[in-house]
C-alpha cells in the first residue's frame, strides 16, 4: 500500500446491512440487498427509499443516514419534502451539494483505491486491514472479524453518480442534525466528516460521541441514545 | 436564512442571567440587568465589574468569563491587576487583543445577522431556532424552551466597541485557563473557540468537557467540576 | 515569556522515568538514566533499545513510545523488523520521516526555548509553569508538583539529531496505532499531535481518551485500558 492510498473513506455503503434497519424499513435500499444487481446507481437507491415512503404513506419521519446513506437521505428529502420528513440526521455521513458525487468528497487516493478494488460486477468491498484499523478501530479482533463477515459488496456506481437536487442542503427547510463519532477516521482526520461536511447543512444540531465509524457494532447502546438526541425536536 | 448566515456566534452576552452569578456577584454587568439601558457599551460593562471589585475590595479572585464575558474579564484584569485577580478562566469565551471588538472574532455573516436583528433600543436577541440547534444542542426541547424564556436582550454596542488594553492577553502576567465545551458550535466548528481564541492567551491551561455552549443549563454539575479544575492553582 | 514562545512541546524526553517501564524493560534508554552522560544522541538511544531486544531475544513485541519515544521506537523498528516488533503504538508521540529530527516537528519558538534553557552539560529541563499548565493540565497542584520532582533532565542532542531510516513510517509493514490524549496541548492545539503526526503513519488505528500529555500520572487506569485497545490485534 502506498503512502498516499492508505484509507478508503467510505462507510456503510460498503456493507450497509443495517442501514435500512435504521430506517425502520423491512427492505433495503436498491443495491444493498445481497441479491441486487451491483450495477444500480445512486438514483435507483434514492428512488427505492422514496417509493417506500410513498407506498407506506410515511409522514413526519426522522430519517438517519450513515456514511453513503447521507447521499440517499438528501436525495430522498428533495423529492419527498418536509411533510414526510421532519428531520434529517447525518451520522458520519456524506452531505452532497447539487451535482456532487460521493467520490467528490473523498481524497483522490481513495478514488484510486476504489477503482483498483472494483469487481467485474461493479461492486466494491473493503479489504479487511482497512476495515479493522480505520473503520472499526474501537473493536476487539473477534468483533472486527465477525462484523467484516457480514459486509455486503456495494455497487460502486452509487459513488460516482452525481446527485440531482433542486437546492443545496443548507437551503432545505427541514431539521438537520450531524451525529459525529469522534474516533471515526474512515475519512482522514485531516479531511474530516465534521466540520467539513456537517457545515454544508447550514444551521444544524451537532451531537457527538466517542467511537469509530462502526459504532453500530461497537457501542450500539450509546449510539442509540445519541440518535435520539440528534432526532428529537 | 441564507447558506452563509446560519449561525450568530455569540453567547452569554445574549442572555447572561447567570454571568454575574458565576462571578459570585449579587449585581450584574452593566447592560445585562433587565432594566438597563441597552445603549451601554463595552467600557461601561468592564467598569461595572472593576467598580464591584474595588467597592468590595476583592483580592486573589478567580474570574470566569463565558462567551462575551471574555471581553469583560480581559478588560477588568487590565485595570485591576494580579493582586485582585489571580487567574482568568475563559469558558468558551472571546479573547481580545488590544483594539479588537467581539465582532472582529466572528464570521462576517454573523455580523450581518446581528445588524439585521438589532432592535431600535440597541439590543439583540437570538432567534429561537438558532438557540435550539446551535447553542443548546444537547438539551431536550423542554429545557431549550425554558432556558430561552430566561434570555435577556443584550446591548449590541458591547459587540462593536473595541477594547482598550495596555497589553495583549498573552503578555498578561496572570494564571489563564480555557474551558472548552466540545460540542459548542455557537461559533462554527471551522472557526472555533479553541484553539483559535484560546491560543491568544499565550501559556494557558486547557480543560475540556462534552457539552454545548449552554452547559450551564444542560450539565451544570460537570461544568462546575471543570470550572474548579480550570481555576485551581 | 514572549507571546510566541509559550510552549515547549516536548514530552517524556524531558523526564521519561517511566518510558522504559512501559517497555517492560528493567533499564532505561541511553540518556534517560539519571547518571547518563547528557551528551548522548538519538542513535545512542535507539541502539540501547535495539540491544535490549537482541540481548533478551524479544519477539512479537508491542512497542509503545510516548512523545520523544516515538523517535526511538521508529528507529528501533527500522533495525529490528516485524519479527521482533508486531505493532508500534505512538502515544502522543513524534513520528519522524527519514532525515527529520524532533525539532523539525515543533514550532520555531519551541526550538528557541530549548536553545535558551539548555544547560552546559547538554540537558534540558522544562520550567515548572509550563509543566503545570501545558503538560499536566488535568492534575491538581499536589500531583503537578510531585510529578515535576521526578523529572530527569533530558539530553538535548536527541532532539537535534536527525534520524536514519530505510523508509518512511507509512511504508513500514507493521501494525501501527496512535493513542491520542485529547487535552494534550504540550504541542499547540493548532499544530497538533493528531492528525498532523498520526497521519504520517499511513494506515493506522486511532485510539483516543480525555487527558493531558501526562495521563500516565493523572489517569493511569484509563491510559492502561487504552494502551491495550491500541496494542491488540
Amino acid at each position: 500500500m502506498k503512502h498516499d492510498s492508505w484509507l478508503p473513506g467510505i462507510a456503510t455503503s460498503l456493507y450497509s446491512p443495517n442501514f435500512s434497519d435504521n430506517l425502520g424499513c423491512h427492505g433495503r435500499l436498491a443495491g444493498n440487498n445481497p441479491q441486487d444487481d451491483k450495477s444500480v446507481g445512486l438514483n435507483d437507491a434514492i428512488q427505492s427509499l422514496v417509493s417506500y415512503f410513498e407506498t407506506n404513506d410515511i409522514r413526519e419521519c426522522i430519517l438517519i443516514g450513515h456514511s453513503y446513506g447521507g447521499m440517499v437521505i438528501t436525495g430522498a428529502f428533495d423529492k419527498l419534502g418536509a411533510e414526510r420528513i421532519k428531520r434529517l440526521v447525518y451520522w458520519n455521513a456524506f452531505v452532497p451539494n447539487p451535482g456532487e458525487c460521493l467520490n467528490d468528497m473523498v481524497p483522490p487516493n481513495y478514488v484510486g483505491l476504489f477503482d483498483a478494488i472494483a469487481q467485474d460486477d461493479g461492486s466494491v468491498l473493503l479489504p479487511y486491514p482497512i476495515w479493522r484499523e480505520a473503520f472499526i478501530n474501537d473493536a476487539d479482533e473477534d468483533l472486527a472479524k465477525a462484523s467484516y463477515e457480514r459486509l455486503n459488496p456495494h455497487p460502486y456506481k452509487t459513488f460516482t453518480d452525481t446527485i440531482e437536487l433542486s437546492k443545496a442542503p443548507a437551503e432545505m427547510e427541514v431539521g438537520k442534525s450531524y451525529l459525529n463519532c469522534q474516533e471515526d477516521v474512515a475519512l482522514p482526520a485531516s479531511l474530516p466528516w465534521h466540520p467539513r461536511l456537517s457545515e454544508k447543512l447550514g444551521l444544524y444540531r451537532l451531537v457527538s460521541m466517542p467511537g469509530s465509524h462502526e459504532s453500530c457494532f461497537t457501542n450500539p447502546t450509546l449510539l442509540g441514545k445519541k440518535m435520539i438526541e440528534a432526532g428529537r425536536d
